[in-house]
Parts: C-alpha cells; structure tokens; sequence
C-alpha cells in the first residue's frame, strides 16, 4: 500500500452505511460505524503504523508500538455521520491524517515530538443528545458524563459502546489518554467560499459562536369553518409576523447567520386553527459581542409578541492558533496552493480542542457547497491538495 | 322509556369511544361505531319505533313495520366523529331525531307524511379520503365509488363495511332507499355565534362553500452554519413573505373566513436551510362570487412568489329552503325559544341533500364556541331547547 492516495482510502468506505439515497449514515456504536473503524484499523495497518482504541472507541494511530507520554502533534478528525450525509464530512480528515502519519513516518525524517493520527469516535450528535463526546472524552471529560444516555430506540450510550470498544479490542492496542502540544484538523469547506474564489485552501481563523433557541407562541385551537375571523387566536398568524420581524432585524446585523430551520404546529390540521406554533432559531457569529447582541434583538421581538423564548445551544466562538496559521499558510506557498483565511460556521472537534491546545483547521472546498447531504462532494484534486498540505504542516512541526 | 330526555339518550354513549384525552373517536365501521350503532338500536327499539339498516350502514327509525314508499319527511344527522372530537357533534341530532319522532308517533297525531329519522353513517371522512359517504349513498351514489378506498391501515371500505353491517343484520330490518320530500338536521353550532348573541336557537341560511390548497415553495436546503446569507435559496423565508400577504390581503375580503392550518418544511432541521414548505390553506364564504374572487387573489400571490398551487377541495355553498326557515322561526316562536339566522361555517349532511331536496338546519349554541375538541359541549337546557323546537317542526310539517 504504498502509494495509495486519500482518494482510494475514501473508496474503500463507499459500500459502509450506504442508504438508499445513496448518503451514508454511521451513527456512533451502530453497525455501519464499527464496520467503518474495523476498516480503518486494516488501513492503518496496511500502511505499516499501530492501530490503539480507548474505552470511548476513539481510535489512534502511532509510530510504533510505544504509547507516547509525552506531548504529542496529534490530526484527525472524527468517524460519525449526520444521518443520510456524504463520504467526506469527517471521514476525509481523518482518513488524510492516518496517511500523513504514514507518509511522514516512512520519509525517515527524524522527529522531535510523537506525531499520533486520531479518529473520534462521535462529533455530529446524530445518536445521542450529545456532540463532540470523542474529543471531550480524550481531554478529560468522564465517561460517566454520557453513560447514561438514551438513543431513540432505547439503547444507553454505556451498553453500546461497550460492546463496540469491546468487538475492536481483539486487533488493537489499548489507548489511555494523551497529553497534546497541538492538534490540526483538515476537513471539508461544507460551504461555497473557497469554491467562489477559485482557492485552493482555507485556513480557519475562526470557529463560531452558536446560539440555538426554541420559540413557542400559543394560541387557541379551533374549527376553520365556524370561528369568526374576529374571535380567532390564531398562533400562526402571529408567528408570521415575528418570524417577519426577525428576518429583517436580524439582517441588519452584519455577517450574522440566522437560520429557521423547524416550524412545529399543533395540531397541524388543516381544517383546525393552529393552537401552538414551536420554530427553532439559529444564530452564528465570529464575534461573541455581535452574538449577543443577536440574541438582544432575538429576545425584544419575542417579547414584543408575547412568545416563550428556550435557550437550547450556546457554544463560544474558538479562535484558532495564529502561529500554526502560519505554518498552514508556508505550507501552502511551499507546495504551490492558493490559501485565503475565512471563518468556520459549522461546529468541528477543533473548536473543543482548541479551547485547551494550540489547534488549527485546513479546509478543502466544497463542490457547490453542499454538505450534509449525499451530494456532498470534493474533486479528488481539491482532496489530494488537502492532504499534501497537511504533510507538510506536520512534517514541520515535528521537525 | 316514556319520559326519556335527549340528555338521558346522550349519556348513554359516554363510555362507547372514549379516548385517554377524554374525546370520543368513532370512525365509520371501526368497533366503537359499530358499538354506538347497536346502542342506536336499543334506543330505537326502547322508544317503540322499528329499526333499520341500509347497505352502506345507514341507520333509521320508523313508526311501524311499513317501509315507505312514497316521499318522506327525514330527519337525521351522522353517527361518526373527528378523531378525539366531543360527545355532541352528530350524535346529538341523530339522537334528537329519534326522540322527535316517537313523540310524534306517540302523541296519536295524524301523518299527511310518513317520518323517518336517519343516522347516516359517516359525515366526518376521519377514516377514509372521503366525506359524507352515508348521505350520498342515500341520494343514489353507488357503493362501488366507495368500496375501493384504503385506510390508514390498509383495510378497504367495500371489506370492513360489509362486516360492519352485517353484525347489525341480525336486529333490525333490511332499508332501501327512501324518497324524500324534505330534510331536517339538528346540530350544535359548533361556533361562538348563538352563545355571544344569548340567543335559544340558529337558523342556518347557507352552508358556506370552500375551497383548500396545498401551496408549496421550492428553495435549497443547505448547511445553516457555512453557508452565507446571500449565498441562500431559504423556502422558508419567501414562504413567510407569502403568508404575510395573504393574511393582509385576504382580511381585505368582507366575511371570508381564511384559515393556514397545516405548514410542512423538509428537512426541518434546527441546522439546516428549510428546502420545501408546504402549507394548506382553508377559504370559506357563503357567497361563491366572493369565494372566487378570493380564489384570484390566491393564485396571483402564488404566482408572484412562485409557488405552487393544488386545489384540494372545492364545495359550492348550499342554500337552506326559506319555506322551512319560516316554519323553524315559527316554531321557536311557538315554543317561547328566541332564534336568529346565519350561515353554516362547517360542512354537514344537510349540504349534500339540500342540493336535491329542500333542507333545513336547526343550530344550538356551543360553549365556548369550541367543537372537533374533547372539550366541544352544550348546557342540557340548550340540548332540550333544540330538541324541542326540532319535535315542533316536524309536527307541523307532518300535519
């Protein structure tokens, strides 16, 4: 396998977790995702490194058959997918830093700090009510934290990754927590900035602040055919009008991206007036002042309509490390790529390492900036690019 | 039973369908309806009069042995409910009937015209995609435009009624259909109209006519965190645009009664850009120039923010016979009830026979106004009022 590329390691995925719409989803623990981290173990091991698991299910690639005590350079990303999302949403990068391992570690080059690939277990959310459990788990959270949570079918967190961790145990080594010096991630753009420009590669600046709130309004459900126009309370019709209003205040705000994503109605017949309208609000924001501002805005209109207002997100902005900004952007030059700088509005494990090591994010683009879907895709020249840039970076760092 | 009273009748049927919301669900052949339909029979049996059952399950009750053959005076209402609905809707004029008619029978006084008083079958279409199956039926539909309808849980129309009313066979007598020279129907009103006014008794005019749609807008789901605003086709954010003007210009309508009862996006997902809303809109007016002219407006802000529009039903108004309004205002009159006239929001059996035979209604007031709920009741004295004022009628017109 030595001259394999990132584009036939992603092959080898096409045939784990399809759906018949042609996405893919690997929920964490199912089946589709031990599928998918048994054949990373065989890539690792193919391309001559030493595959090691933790009690989460976060796998780790290294050198050799040392675990590192000391500080490490540590790439990856995470195994999980969305629900009926694309091949490249996480599975690239981390894909990419198991390669670069290699690669770095074949070229000979002596290395002054471990250099460990890793692939987290979980960061999309999509099976239990909790994200980025992967990463918080390698920088220290308790296991117990997630224990005891319960996926739609019934099943607690604790039982089924017990039982994945445990059917992987036989071909691994056993991982017990890292110290990090510096954590790099590469992953998909999963936006259109890079492909409008004709860049090659983003460097993230920025991870955003996020803040999700639900907002209710009731009103009085009736029959559609007797209730007098001037006798109704009708929930929709005043939901309109705040939905409205937010739509063009939140305008106003520069670079604020609002997002009604989920309208709820009860009862949702439609011969009944709406009794009670539920709408999701999603507000993201480099800036924690603008976001907060947002929110001001957010909270006087609910206000003003006698809406509920629930708070059900709220994740700082994480800015990413200045220095290995550079390094990507050297990198970058020194290879022959196009870099620019841009924010991430999407949620990505750098954004939890990064609030406790020095951490960076290569972006790759999108085609049509689209992801989430099946039609989530990168050309496999954007890909390699990628994954040459981050050879380089590390090939630095470890130097 | 001599001295039954239609509250007496009516609290019979309290544990027949009753749902943990503490509503009444009694969908065309299901058990509770076949239940309800037998309790129909004792009460028929009870009051002295002789049961019968037609082939689509349709209920009647006559003085004696002798099926009619020559024009009928019919008086009726349906036996079916809403889902979770209350104990009044239908029910309570199909009960009223019965009691009117046998004490009619009873008081020795001599028919010009036989009395029938009928229980149709269905009038809700809560189990079926159709509505009004036991009227039309009697007006010379045939079976076979029914009997391949599907339910929810597959059954066909033509198996479960067959069944249904097979099982009722064994106690009452085989009906063909009836001539008839007139139609009567008892109802609550359903709205807050008699109730506001503190008026006995509603004389409804005209059923209203309507017309539903589904209007649905195209845009581009997409990530809600990486992609920029102007970089957005937001189907939720042209739909609420839409909505606003249809609300604003549709109030510009005199007494057009316009409800959005049912919004549907896809994927509604809090972090993803809404691709699709669908909604549902309800316009109801008793006048079908207005109804039409409302219709226009529709499709011109439809077309103006290019969506898509289906009609989904469409049901001219039904004008009641002035003959028999004159007769139901003098038997309020007679009986010391006040009345007043209006129009029917909602639809009801009186709409499909008052296309071939004259028709009339006779509304008591809802509390609250609320009806299709578990909540839906009326005071025992208004129940009696209404019967009443029905028994009054009908022995006039008999006369």
């Amino acid at each position: 396998m030595q001259d394999k590329k990132i584009t036939d390691l992603l092959e080898s995925f096409q045939a784990i977790g399809r759906t018949k719409n042609q996405g893919y989803t690997r929920t964490v623990y199912d089946q589709a995702w031990c599928q998918a981290q048994k054949q990373c173990v065989n890539i690792i091991k193919e391309l001559g490194l030493v595959p090691w698991v933790d009690e989460i299910g976060n796998l780790y690639a290294t050198a050799d058959l040392t675990w590192p005590k000391e500080p490490v350079i540590l790439v990856g990303s995470h195994l999980d997918t969305v629900v009926d999302g694309g091949l490249y949403d996480g599975l690239y990068g981390a894909l990419a830093a198991v390669l670069s391992v290699s690669q770095i570690v074949k070229s000979g080059q002596r290395m002054g700090r471990p250099l460990v690939a890793v692939i987290f277990s979980e960061e999309e959310g999509s099976r239990f009510d909790a994200t980025f459990t992967g990463s918080q788990y390698l920088l220290g959270r308790h296991l117990k934290d997630f224990e005891h949570l319960v996926d739609a079918r019934g099943q607690t967190f604790g039982q089924i990754r017990q039982a994945a961790v445990a059917a992987l145990s036989p071909f691994v080594q056993t991982a017990s927590r890292l110290k990090i010096a510096q954590y790099l991630e590469l992953h998909i753009e999963q936006g259109p900035i890079l492909e409008k420009a004709g860049t090659d590669i983003g460097i993230v600046t920025t991870i955003v602040g996020q803040e999700r709130f639900l907002i209710q309004l009731a009103g009085q459900a009736n029959h559609a055919g007797t209730t007098p126009m001037d006798c109704r309370d009708d929930a929709l019709r005043r939901a309109v009008g705040l939905l409205a209003d937010l739509y063009r205040e939140l305008a106003q705000i520069p670079d604020l991206r609002y997002t009604i994503g989920k309208v709820q109605l009860e009862p949702n017949v439609a011969n009944v007036i709406p009794g009670l309208v539920t709408f999701a609000l999603d507000l993201r924001h480099q800036d924690q002042s603008v976001l907060s501002e947002a929110v001001g805005v957010v909270a006087e209109l609910v206000d003003r309509y006698r809406a509920k207002l629930e708070r059900t997100t709220a994740v700082m902005p994480t800015q990413m490390d200045a220095g290995l900004q550079e390094e990507i952007a050297g990198a970058c030059q020194s290879v022959g790529l196009t870099h620019q700088f841009l924010p991430s509005g999407a949620g990505h494990d750098a954004q939890v390492m990064g609030e406790q090591v020095p951490t960076a994010m290569i972006f790759v683009p999108s085609v049509g900036g689209v992801s989430h879907v099946p039609e989530e895709t990168t050309t496999p020249a954007d890909l390699e690019n990628g994954q040459r840039v981050l050879t380089a970076v590390l090939a630095k760092l470890v130097g």
